[in-house]
């Protein structure tokens, strides 16, 4: 698998592309060695995000979905579990054969002084694996609730509990932090030497981070209800 | 195909959910007949974001990869071209079956009174189809130069062409604009009736955007080099 291309090239190898995962597919062709370094950096990835792209093969072509996640680093499957939901209707949610969830941070733009060395700063975690249908009562309750939380971090715990009806209706999949990749980029442009004698073009990075704006309370909100700490933290 | 699910499930039911494409696989259950606005729409999801997630089949895998995108209305595909880029190394740009570019953008956080309810406002728009590898010249450099303009609209008007031994690095995979969805949500949480009446619960949306930061020059940049207007009217 040469994933490495397609997440950043034509640019400058990424900076900390270091391997997690047991198998060839998931290990990328560099830097074997950093095992400690990249579970670290797949945590960071899965702590960072609101949603991930899941691939599913659909009439045999590689469908991709974004959806909300939630994670265990205890759970039940290897290496922990990663959560996502749906409804009990959904043929995208019994997939047959294995899938991929991916998640991205965009982390700044790389504007180098050539297109060919135009980048980004990311990091991204892909995580492979048969998913599993969970079935046990409280995973299925605590999953939903993780869920909840990747969203804003501590709000299930505000919230009622499921109804039956709810539970009928919601399938939840769970798949290993086992079978992962880690892939990140950081630092300038890595233009070639000659460009950067020419001193015409602009050259650095734009920053980038999800910013999350003014709260917009529901119209059907009582006014007598303030907003909770566990959103204004997370402004 | 029930992406509906996968998107926004268990939630409300995406307020503007209308078919574009043209076959079964692309082609949402509900609301059928707004092929004009979800042009419009696919457009709309198609400037507003940095990158993509491709799936390409690898090992039988559903493979999820961030990437860099352009895409050009008027290109020689059905419906206009979706153009990514990578190293002629890769295998992941060499696919011998279909694959799908997955653009999402989100726009908030959507806090119901239930776990149920919540959601995320977002668009996103899907393309599949076989991907063409751009052999013309003068498309190959057209598309790169569509890709960097993504990144900073109006950038590659400033930098110098790309060279033989840079172009020979590189592939370009199009994919017409044409067998395609999208998807979004607006609005505020779903919540049952009944849930309503309890006003112990915010509810609303926190709004979500990618904000980019104070450009950071590169290291090797001489300081008479002043940020250009392409970069500082994108902040």
């Amino acid at each position: 698998m040469t994933d490495s291309v397609v997440f950043a090239a034509p640019a400058p190898a990424p900076t900390a592309p270091t391997p997690l995962s047991p198998t060839a597919r998931t290990t990328h062709k560099r830097a074997r060695h950093h095992g400690v370094a990249e579970r670290a950096a797949l945590v960071d990835v899965l702590q960072s995000a609101k949603l991930c792209h899941m691939g599913v093969t659909v009439g045999g072509v590689p469908m991709v979905f974004p959806t909300a996640y939630g994670f265990d680093l205890d759970g039940p499957d290897r290496g922990g579990s990663i959560y996502v939901h749906g409804s009990v209707a959904s043929r995208s949610l019994a997939p047959d054969s294995e899938i991929c969830i991916t998640i991205t941070i965009l982390d700044g733009l790389v504007l180098a002084r050539s297109g060919f060395h135009h980048s980004m700063n990311y990091r991204s975690g892909g995580i492979i694996g048969s998913p599993r249908v969970v079935t046990d009562g409280d995973e299925r309750v605590k999953a939903l609730n993780l869920i909840v939380d990747q969203v804003v971090p501590g709000r299930s715990q505000h919230l009622r509990d499921h109804t039956r009806k709810e539970m009928a209706a919601t399938i939840v999949l769970a798949l290993p932090l086992y079978e992962a990749s880690v892939k990140a980029r950081t630092g300038g442009p890595g233009d070639d030497a000659a460009d950067i004698g020419v001193e015409t073009v602009w050259a650095g990075v734009v920053p980038a981070a999800t910013h999350f704006g003014e709260p917009i309370p529901s119209e059907d909100l009582d006014s007598g209800v303030a907003l909770p700490d566990h959103i204004s933290t997370m402004l």
